[in-house]
């Protein structure tokens, strides 16, 4: 039996943790998150290559994982306790789902990858709470376009009302630019019935509103326009949304031009309402990106590029211009799975997966971290694993840097017991991005350019698809051991383990007639530019 | 509470539900199915217009709906019962979700549409059971693709047992193609530790196989190298799943070639018999597809496309190959909604949505059809309305078919109390397909051409993206009413209500210097067709 999961967050508690969420990113020393997703890439693991250049990573992901869903947020508040000297962290798991919020908002399609669904529902993954009671979300572009829509609707209907005076298309001038329709014969006798509910309403009834019963889109459309001409200054009328969504008429009683003003602007303040209420959880990325306070996670490349993508704005096709976006929403990232594989880590961190990680911080030479959870905010977690949760991930990965960051603070003069998050010793860690598989650049700089390590040792070969791995160890064994990195049946890279014998490979290899061409991994990276 | 689900079948009963559905489809009548989809299309609604031509949304459908997935099938099987003169319904429930069976399966990516998720899990429908239990199934392409795979493997693997003599890469000539790989260093404790592990159980223990623990397809790779070369003909290898889909290796204890060759092709067996039971769900498709049965829908083109697309072969982009396939996998379709939509139904069936049509059709002019639901088969479909519960939704579509059809077999001589569904007064309906928001083409015709309605009352216009309804309006006044269908901004057709008054449009319209141009419905199409 799973214990209350207080800090769970969905559209059922989303309003009243918002305040909690708040002041927990604000009292926060560093904040760590994690997310989940419906699946990483459209082809398969070949997608990303030993030798990419960070640059190449970030068009492949754009390319090929970003129109996977963000469907879990976890996010960690670690708060330094100044008297007891030490952190209480507060653990927060959203489940995010961009639900229309009326017929207007977006419509999202998004891809899912079977086994990413596979992997995540035998981790107890509850994908009908994330549908049925996930936290929509509009994007600010998304927020800007639904403002105007509900502007232009209310002036459009505004003018219906004023200019009573239209008549039917086939003569007489119409003012309204879209112009009233006809009544479809099949809607003439509902439409009549309703008249008559309405001229009843009005003469014989004491009620302020009158509720019509559900009806199409297309039969309100109808019902605006005949029961605006029909009753000009008598009448006002709202959709409004009964239970199982279905949409509704009510007709208000009122006196005179003024009062129809006031219920106008009313109902335009009640759509803006709503409007606010949908942007839903992209207010907590807004406070957490406005705190500019270090924003802490485990190989999150992929994490980053779906939150901007999915919470701030459409991810730039110029590289560039994706390392200023990121600066400028999050200016102060840490990779932890970065930090686990640089000096002094490296040698002391044989496997940094999280879990992996986790284990090896809690012992010599690191210690683990003491961390506290209030109650309230899920206790169980200091005890039971619960992997691939997205905030339990989270929570570990700030365990993981405390651990890191402290083992830091041991060389300080005098040395430091819990080293501050906004310590120099971690500048060589901030705004660097693990890059997984990818032998001879470990980050991606998002404070300048990326690092160029000089690939000479590196040729390209082309050869006919009948070729095998044997053959390029045939063709390469005089210069030693080589690594393969395929790119298609017809051609490969191909690096020198012993690195001095780049030079007289191509002496070697380049000769008239033979069934391979060689060229260095410069020369071929120039020829695809220009292309 | 639901009451038990007898007829619903997950991968948890499919083997055993196997038997008792292809006993229903050999002994029924005529077969209803419905399926539920993770989305309808990538575009919004304006995806299909009412001048389309069955091959345009034939084209439409193919680009914008076949990426989304299949997620639920009801199958109800109609057995007439001579005796009692009635039929004897047998609705299944399946879930169906194409998990990777193993490593090598081929892991699908497919698209959702929000709303479709939002309003499916708002009926009940269940996604972790979908997710966890779904019925897994591969096409005939996928099936001859694995079975191609693991013919190769097996080759491969068998050379390398047969010419222990390989030595590493950097001299010595090598036999096998793919090469062996050289032991990494931080992997070289691990496989001697199991090579001690496998010496000692060759010597001193008496079992007979040896279950290695848990380790990566890359280990499990160098021990099958490393075991293989160290101890030739004495042992047999072999991976297993654990729980948790862990997977091992295992050591058999073999005594020369004889009994390795035995236990290498009792391996390929296993493999075969685990790929048959991956076909999994297109068995029963391939049952209903060789029952060469009637096969009824409701509004089924997209069911159709889906059903064939999933679970037979690849849609072609050609729309005759198109109909080809559909009538040699489905030889007799029938869709209730165009049954409906035609005389002598139209005039007498007002709404012809599932739910509407099945109240309709259990009063005057029709009679209620008289269908039993035997125990054990999901009763309380009688009672309780499941709608879009694929099930259900089959099995009304079936309580609509035999309405219908005996309602037309009443005005035989002498009239049939139950019409057969091979009766000739159905002909007009079969192999038909119901083409939603069409104007002037009421199905898509797979036996023949499709209906080719003259359209010489619509025009093409082209006008200043500032031009509305109103312009247009203003534009035809003279020919009285008209239906627009926006095409984009700056462009639409337009169909007169009066066909008379077509030949004096361009007469009178087309004149020099107008900020508009007009041409026919058919000069717009002979243009399209140039480009
Ligand atoms: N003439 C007029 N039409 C309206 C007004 N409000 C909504 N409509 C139209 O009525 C239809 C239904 O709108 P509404 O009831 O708000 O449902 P919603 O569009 O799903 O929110 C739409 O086609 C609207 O354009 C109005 O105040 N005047
Ligand atoms: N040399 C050799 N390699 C094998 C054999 N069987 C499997 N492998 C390799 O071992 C790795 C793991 O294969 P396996 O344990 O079957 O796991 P699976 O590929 O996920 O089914 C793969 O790279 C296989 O190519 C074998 O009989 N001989």
């Amino acid at each position: 039996m799973r214990l209350a999961r207080e800090m769970e967050v969905t559209r059922k508690n989303f309003e009243e943790s918002l305040e909690i969420v708040t002041k927990a990113i604000e009292e926060a020393s560093f904040i760590t998150i994690d997310g989940e997703f419906t699946g990483l890439n459209v082809s398969g693991s070949s997608h990303t290559g030993p030798l990419d250049t960070p640059e190449e990573r970030y068009h492949k992901l754009l390319e090929g994982s970003t129109d996977f869903l963000l469907i879990q947020v976890g996010i960690c508040a670690f708060i330094y306790d100044g008297s007891a000297k030490r952190y209480t962290a507060k653990p927060f798991n959203f489940y995010v789902f961009p639900r229309p919020y009326t017929r207007h908002a977006p419509d999202r399609r998004f891809l899912c990858q079977c086994s990413s669904l596979d992997f995540l529902v035998s981790q107890g993954f509850d994908f009908n709470k994330l549908f049925r009671e996930g936290i929509s979300y509009l994007s600010p572009p998304e927020e800007k376009r639904m403002r105007e829509e509900i502007e232009q609707r209310h002036q459009q209907h505004q003018m219906s009302f004023y200019s009573p005076g239209l008549t039917s298309p086939d003569g007489g001038e119409q003012t309204v630019p879209k112009g009233p329709i006809a009544i479809p014969e099949e809607h003439s006798e509902f439409i009549n019935n309703i008249c008559c509910k309405v001229e009843d309403f009005l003469t014989n009834s004491e009620d302020e509103t009158l509720e019509l019963m559900p009806c199409t889109a297309f039969q309100r459309k109808l019902l605006y326009q005949t029961l605006g001409t029909k009753f000009p200054q008598e009448i006002h009328l709202q959709s409004k949304s009964g239970e199982k969504n279905q949409r509704f008429l009510v007709v208000t009683r009122v006196k005179g031009e003024g009062d129809i003003k006031k219920k106008e602007d009313q109902k335009q303040q009640e759509d803006f309402a709503e409007l606010d209420r949908a942007v839903g959880f992209t207010k907590v990325m807004k406070v957490i990106s406005q705190s500019g306070k270090l924003v802490v996670g485990h190989n999150m490349l992929l994490d980053l590029i779906h939150l901007l993508g999915h919470f701030f704005y459409p991810l730039p096709e110029s590289y560039e211009e994706f390392k200023l976006m990121a600066r400028c929403i999050f200016p102060r990232l840490l990779d932890t799975k970065l930090m686990a594989n640089t000096q002094p880590f490296k040698e002391k961190i044989l496997m940094s997966g999280l879990s992996d990680l986790k284990k090896t911080v809690e012992q010599e030479p690191f210690c683990k971290s003491d961390v506290v959870i209030p109650e309230g905010f899920g206790h169980h977690y200091m005890e039971t694993e619960q992997l691939h949760e997205a905030a339990y991930d989270a929570f570990i990965t700030g365990l993981c840097f405390i651990s890191m960051a402290n083992y830091l603070g041991k060389f300080q003069d005098p040395p430091a017991g819990i080293l501050p998050p906004a310590s120099p010793l971690l500048e060589p860690f901030v705004n660097k991005l693990f890059m997984m598989r990818l032998i001879d650049i470990p980050y991606m700089d998002l404070t300048g350019p990326d690092l160029k390590p000089t690939r000479d040792h590196v040729f390209h070969v082309t050869f006919p698809a009948t070729w095998r791995t044997s053959d390029l160890f045939q063709l390469f064994s005089p210069f030693g051991n080589i690594h393969i990195t395929w790119l298609d049946d017809v051609s490969s890279f191909v690096s020198l383990a012993k690195k001095e014998a780049a030079d007289s490979v191509l002496k070697t290899l380049c000769k008239k007639g033979t069934p391979y061409r060689i060229t260095t991994y410069d020369e071929f990276k120039r020829r695809g530019k220009e292309k």
